[in-house]
């Protein structure tokens, strides 16, 4: 009778997305759901099929227990099984844990939509918005709209490749109802993975995107060759920009969210260790344009930060605040208008 | 008639220290007394009297105009007099710039005592703190107290060198009478040097005490090579402590002066580009002693960041708080007791 009980309110596990980022987590999550009670032990990992040399990606991974192509050298435990089909990978899940690039949500969640478990909750680790033509949406309002179910999020300071090396490091989930903040706590919490939870499911996501912004700003500034004082500078102002942005534009956002590791933390990882940073700084250093810089520096993949500084600054001007942004609107019209980089600290004081 | 009345309401600037940092500012105060309306022309600087081989320093520099012991290659405008008499720098000055190592703080003051103008009023950019018997007190109480003057506060992301090499830097000036602040911002604000203003003398020198024992913390970070989240989570969490242990300890604390440069930028700066992080990572990664270290990277100069570090240990430890500020404890206890320096992370979480 008792084992009959645990049975029925075991959690099931899926992580849709399997780049590098979910890769770390689906690694983590496989040893986690071992030893915390209350878990399926067998984790469904949706990747997205490719082919690496004569291979299909999938087979690689459960083959190998390696996602060779996005975080190659790095082992996944054996429960952490990769699926090729959507449906599959998120049938009889109750928790749908998922990170892909913001892009391809409303895809997904078209896929989803009334199939996924009726207990199913999700947590979104998605950085961006989704664009609209009336403006620009939080990815969990996407999320929750489309599945009809409730909608964490996780963000932090959490460069993914430190996290996959187990080096410590904090993250924040933000939650609605205490008890799901609770559960993925439980889910996600490991002696070198530490998570704080606020009851402040948009807050915690909108710092993920918006920091990028900030960071786009540091790297111009470190490609300046300006030194410590005014990088810093940058960061204060930013983060500030970010915490009025945010309280403007969405309602029931917490102050101590932005003293959260998804907050302040991520705001100085990114601006240290990030590649917008990395790729600013060659923008000013080198005078390619990003175009050029995501194809030498990233493989092709898109800047977070340039676009989000768009999605951003087209909201300000068209209500009319792109003086009380003045950080905000400088980056946008450095990356995207021509403005010259040195405006950075002219322009915002 | 107008004359006169001019004469009169004009401002009478010393600077009481000649290191590093009081070189830069006298420097910079020299070019702003000029351009700002209300300042006589002439800043008399303290200098402690030393022999730079066969010369003497005041002499030195008031020949070429240049610090050659403390900023060597930098300029100083003409119209800053080095004097090595105290007394002789204060007399008639209605503002006193005060920047010199808190160790000399009592010293200088009782020989000021009494003799200093009747409208003169003071900013202090001591950092640390004054320690007696029963504690430890701030350095503008103990000036206050002896020169019965007003004490404003100077502390931000100021790193020394980069100011005088006139890159873009905020600072942050407390103030208790509001008047000053803006008389103090007038004489400091330059285009590079942009001046921030709070009623909080306590709270912007405070920042500027504790600051170095994060980056103590940060430091030791850098040298178990612990990576960029690692490095966040320490600052996130030392940005915390600081701010519970000054509101915990001291009435009258702002929450938005840890938002200013004061706060979270200059915890920034200090816990990548200063010294006390510097010294914490060669202690890490060679082994050898802080005093040793103090010797071979700072030419003896003493570290700010272990010796606060250790005053606010004896705070905490006879008050029992330690558990309630562990990154302060852990890293009181690495640097002063032998303790492992990996503990920094297992002790915190």
């Amino acid at each position: 009778m008792i084992k009959e009980a645990r049975i029925v309110d075991v959690e099931k596990v899926a992580v849709i997305g399997s780049g590098n980022w979910g890769t770390v987590i689906a690694r983590m999550l496989g040893t986690n759901v071992v030893q915390q009670k209350g878990f399926d032990h067998e984790i469904k990992m949706w990747v997205y099929e490719e082919m690496v040399g004569e291979r299909k990606l999938t087979e690689l991974i459960n083959e190998k227990h390696e996602n060779v192509k996005y975080l190659p050298g790095v082992s996944i435990p054996e429960n952490v099984i990769a699926v090729p089909d959507l449906l599959e990978a998120a049938e009889g899940a109750t928790i749908l844990v998922i990170v892909i690039p913001h892009q391809f949500v409303n895809d997904i969640c078209g896929k989803l939509k009334g199939k996924v478990h009726p207990k199913a909750k999700a947590v979104s680790l998605v950085k961006g918005f989704d664009t609209t033509q009336s403006g620009i949406r939080p990815i969990s309002h996407v999320i929750k709209e489309a599945l009809k179910i409730p909608v964490c999020t996780l963000s932090g300071a959490n460069l993914a490749n430190e996290i996959s090396e187990e080096k410590f490091s904090e993250t924040t989930i933000g939650y609605k109802n205490r008890q799901e903040g609770e559960l993925f706590k439980r889910l996600f919490e490991t002696k070198y993975f530490k998570v704080g939870i606020v009851d402040d499911v948009l807050g915690v996501e909108l710092c993920g995107a918006l920091k990028n912004v900030i960071a786009i700003g540091a790297g111009i500034v470190d490609g300046l060759k300006l030194g410590d004082n005014t990088k810093a500078a940058i960061i204060r102002i930013g983060l500030l920009e970010m915490k009025k942005y945010i309280k403007m534009f969405y309602k029931g956002i917490k102050d101590e969210t932005f003293f959260e590791s998804c907050g302040i933390a991520d705001v100085i990882t990114t601006c240290y260790g990030g590649r917008n940073r990395k790729a600013a700084e060659a923008f000013v250093v080198t005078g390619k344009s990003f175009e050029q810089l995501e194809k030498e520096l990233l493989n092709g993949q898109k800047l977070q930060g340039t676009l989000t500084a768009k999605e951003i600054y087209s909201v300000l001007q068209r209500k009319g605040l792109e003086k009380e942004f003045p950080l905000f609107t400088t980056v946008y019209k450095i990356v995207s208008e021509g403005l010259d980089p040195r405006k950075i600290v002219e322009d915002i004081v």
